[in-house]
């Protein structure tokens, strides 16, 4: 199914758009850092837009898969395992290269365009990432598995927006803090 | 110290920036807007940057003052206090013109200035209200001040953020239930 040159393409467009925005960068400017002509890009992707949301769509399982990873690697009980998405995150945003996430910062570009393919891809991602942390929940033999994953949902990208705009990686671990105290609420008396 | 051409300008750029973004509206557009001439415009605002600036610090009092205000009016305990402030954003979000938080749309829209003084508008901004919540727990005997504030600061962006995304305004009384839940897990045991 894959295609070397389209896989090409849609690595150079992750590089590019997630460094200087989907406005910034032009379509020629992906083409270049692909090594192929405008027409080759245009055989694959009728146009910038599904150009945008093939970016996204490239980014889905890779950042589910790191998160899922975060939370393995991480020791202890479950509400550490969910502190530990945080703690990922603030080594993540300590890299120079570190520049929030690029599914909220797509919803940002295109605030105008809310039934864009690249905002439903990145709604999706989302709701992705909500239902693996409310399957891992009920897993645990919590009742309100869906609210709590919201919650944290809200927290990891509320921390991505807030350190994006201040470049404190320090509001991650306050992120995690929260998350924290809400899944040991949330734990039924015997397994706290 | 006011002007009023300067103040009309000021106006024209919160309801232009905020409603597609600084990028895609032009200096001539915000001055078209304010029935003034470009060059009218360039000497009260040395750039477009300056523009930028001037339309967050605008928007700082007012903001907090909402904020403020929504607290004021809800009745009930401090965790029902801090709860009414996604309340009243849930209600805003709900309204057609509603586009998130200027001051985070901004920190997306100039993700390589992160020295560019609109945004050190934005993240003052930000410590502001940051500031208000930590005076606000600490007056209610909360030790903890001050990591609490943050952590309302994370569920408020997170809510203004994930909701700019998938345009589901329930996601904001989800951000008010887990402040609801980390107020009341702060309060001293004889406030609760």
């Amino acid at each position: 199914m894959s295609n070397p040159t389209r896989e090409r393409l849609i690595a150079a467009a992750i590089e590019l758009f997630y460094d200087e925005g989907i406005r910034a960068v032009s379509v020629d400017a992906v083409a270049e850092r692909a090594g192929v002509t405008k027409r080759t890009l245009y055989y694959h992707f009728k146009s910038k837009d599904e150009l945008a949301a093939a970016y996204l769509a490239a980014r889905d399982q890779p950042n589910l898969a790191t998160f899922q990873r975060w939370f393995a690697k991480t020791e202890g009980s479950l509400p550490d395992k969910i502190q530990g998405l945080f703690h990922g995150l603030a080594r993540a945003a300590r890299r120079p290269g570190w520049k929030g996430c690029g599914f909220l910062r797509t919803s940002v570009e295109l605030v105008n365009l809310p039934g864009h393919p690249a905002m439903k891809i990145g709604a999706a991602h989302k709701k992705n990432v909500e239902a693996w942390l409310g399957e891992t929940f009920a897993a645990a033999g919590i009742v309100e598995g869906v609210p709590l994953a919201r919650q944290i949902i809200l927290l990891l990208d509320g921390a991505f927006s807030v350190v994006l705009l201040n470049r404190d990686p320090s509001y991650m671990d306050a992120a995690g803090d929260a998350a924290f105290t809400l899944v040991s609420a949330a734990l039924p008396q015997d397994r706290r």
